[in-house]
């Protein structure tokens, strides 16, 4: 990172400029204003498409079930445009986070078409997996494809990819400040720098835009039960948070844990999807409901009035990292969400919270704890949930963030600061 | 800060760590929620004493306008209870920032009456002042006074200093999560770095519960008419932002210019105070009228709903650098609030935006542009104003800290990273 960063006397001696650094500061706001415009603009509408792809992939796979006898065939499909188009673009959001850190080679324009049609491919097809890295992706490598005729500087180009990402988020999820904060916070665990904010939200607030007016549809959470702040009710959250930062690490070492298997015992690439579809396969048949698999808005959302059971997070966590770590492709967001909001439901049996509260802390303070994204996670809970849950919403993901470990489900995330 | 940070390595090992990792996350929580329980309960009940203080004070002088007579003597008496009690204390924030940056000797005690007691003497008497560097100062000073017998370690008395600083602005303000990263971003522009992210906001959320129940009675704004997001309108936040973040930089400079020339044309501290007292009293005289003295509340509240003239905000900012410049004590915090909320109102006039939503982007982002704070200032938008128009908030103040220079009113703030 420090080679991009400016050398420190010389960013001294911007305090004695004043006139030159209104200049300055002018010439960077219309040179961001103009490329966000056209990295918002591209993955804006790719978000857009993308989700109502998803949303017919998911329909479609509910009334026709025998559709999923051919998730081990898709599966084998995906790998193979991988292996065929861009190897390299499976590492994905991963790749991301490395060209971040050390640019070393533009990410190939392949990653977006085949991102995409993976994901919608394993949804379709009866998949457990999210749509977050995928936006993201599809963000990154549509910015970075505009760099084909910008040709930015190194250090612009690294915040050009940060843009592609913001902007990726936004869109997808309808959450312009979190993606800002989320592109901030991803590649380094405990510091973020400013350099790229105002950059990243023109991205996120222009995409954010823009998939809005293809009008997809964002899903939409609503938290009525707030009960007033007292001492018991900081040490539930607390308490709450600390259970939600086991999980989203649970999480993240079975994901690891899962793939690492996949690799060491199956080493045929094209034999590990066709294990992991069957594995997901005899799921469905012996448990005969289909509320585990895809995305499981439905879920989610019901959460948030229904007590849901307290061993759906742990289903949700395996058939996530058997699909994910078989190859089969989509974000882990989606279903962190689901894994939170489910375990917050399901904790309403014994801790004194709302079942709403509840589910909305554990929404977004899994995904926390997971991510290793603090702050993007205390912004998405209010854009989602509103501005009154937000001290709840913040103690559970900071306590979250502190039990989750210095491992999150971006191994190339590096660590900025320790946690303790 | 180097020499409190674990070292790199010593980091990377934590990636290892497991069960440890956890139980050394659960004592660092342990240790906290006891330190900050401590410390928020002192802060927030002297933000609550405080606040009741002001709200007497300003009604007081309010009701018996002839007390502004006697602010010259008011000013001496300031400057002689710091000279003869602690004179260090009155460098105020910067005081505090420094021994954040590079621990030195613990912050005296007297730190917290005198800023009390000077801030209310202000107000009572008719200096143009704030109010949050006072709470901050006392949350400062208190929480360094409970390390006389918790005898913490150097790293863990510059994240207890981070608390107290927290506890204050949430107490004053009712902004817990704005307080959080204000006590995080204060000290260095542009970077925040995590590891007090949980202190300060246990203690901001224990600081905020405690000055609740003793119903001090914190200020409320609401911003009603939000647009749709268009092109047109983002590039109208835009704009506002430039103009906001150029006011911001204008109250930076002249701050620090009339305190300058104060030191340098006027070497006797005691009649500091007195030239400063007679200018104000001069400029009441010639105007008639109280609304630019004081903390100014009403008119702020009043910015919301009828368009305020252009020129308002320009006396605001005279007048708080000639209270301040000339040896008084409060906060810029309340000030910056008053002229950003006047100078939105103002620019309703001319910019096709609601006259509410111009009001509250102004507040806050004036505010960033002088402190170089902006997520701190986007959270306090949010909690203040609520989620809806926590776009526009965003752009406004993002905007206006990269047109704030790389100078603000804490002097004592390094940089980070540069804005662009």
């Amino acid at each position: 990172m420090n080679d991009t960063k400016p050398k420190l006397n010389q960013i001294e001696k911007l305090k004695q400029l004043t006139f030159l650094d209104n200049l300055l500061g002018f010439k960077f706001l219309l040179k961001w204003l103009f490329i966000c415009s056209i990295v918002g603009a591209l993955s804006g509408t790719a978000s857009a498409w993308f989700l109502m792809a998803l949303n017919w992939a998911t329909n479609f796979r509910e009334q026709h079930l025998w559709i999923i006898a051919f998730l081990p065939l898709s599966g084998m499909l995906i790998i193979f445009f991988y292996e065929k188009l861009n190897k390299e673009a499976s590492r994905g959001n991963n790749l991301i986070i490395e060209e971040i850190h050390q640019p070393k080679k533009k990410i190939s324009f392949w990653m977006a078409p085949l991102i995409f049609v993976g994901t919608v491919a394993t949804h379709l097809f009866g998949g457990s997996a999210g749509r977050e890295g995928s936006a993201v992706q599809m963000g990154a490598a549509l910015a970075d494809e505009t760099n084909s005729w910008l040709k930015l500087k190194k250090r612009d180009r690294r915040i050009l990819l940060m843009c592609g990402v913001s902007a990726g988020f936004a869109s997808l999820f309808g959450t312009p400040l979190a993606a800002t904060l989320f592109a901030l916070e991803v590649f380094l665990i405990g510091a973020i720098v400013y350099e790229a904010i105002l950059p990243c939200l023109l991205a996120a607030v222009v995409a954010y835009w823009v998939c809005n007016l293809w009008d997809p549809g964002h899903s939409h959470y609503i938290i009525q039960n707030i009960p007033d702040l007292n001492v018991l009710n900081i040490l539930i959250a607390v308490l709450a948070g600390i259970v939600f930062g086991l999980t989203g690490r649970l999480f993240a070492n079975t994901n690891h844990f899962i793939n690492n298997s996949f690799k060491q015992y199956i080493p045929n690439v094209y034999a590990q999807p066709v294990v992991g579809a069957c594995m997901v396969i005899c799921f469905l048949l012996i448990w005969g409901d289909t509320q585990y698999i895809g995305l499981g808005l439905d879920t989610i959302e019901n959460a948030f009035h229904v007590q849901q059971p307290y061993y759906g997070f742990i289903i949700k966590i395996l058939l996530t990292a058997i699909t994910l770590g078989a190859g089969f492709k989509g974000g882990e967001v989606t279903p962190l969400f689901f894994i939170g909001a489910t375990l917050g439901s399901a904790l309403s049996g014994i801790l004194p919270l709302p079942i709403d509260l509840l589910s909305g802390m554990g929404f977004v303070a899994v995904f926390t704890a997971a991510a290793n994204t603090p702050l993007a996670c205390i912004l998405m809970g209010i854009e989602l949930f509103g501005a009154s849950s937000a001290v709840y919403i913040a103690i559970s993901c900071v306590v979250a963030y502190l039990f989750s470990g210095h491992n999150g489900i971006y191994s190339s995330q590096k660590i900025g600061s320790a946690k303790h």
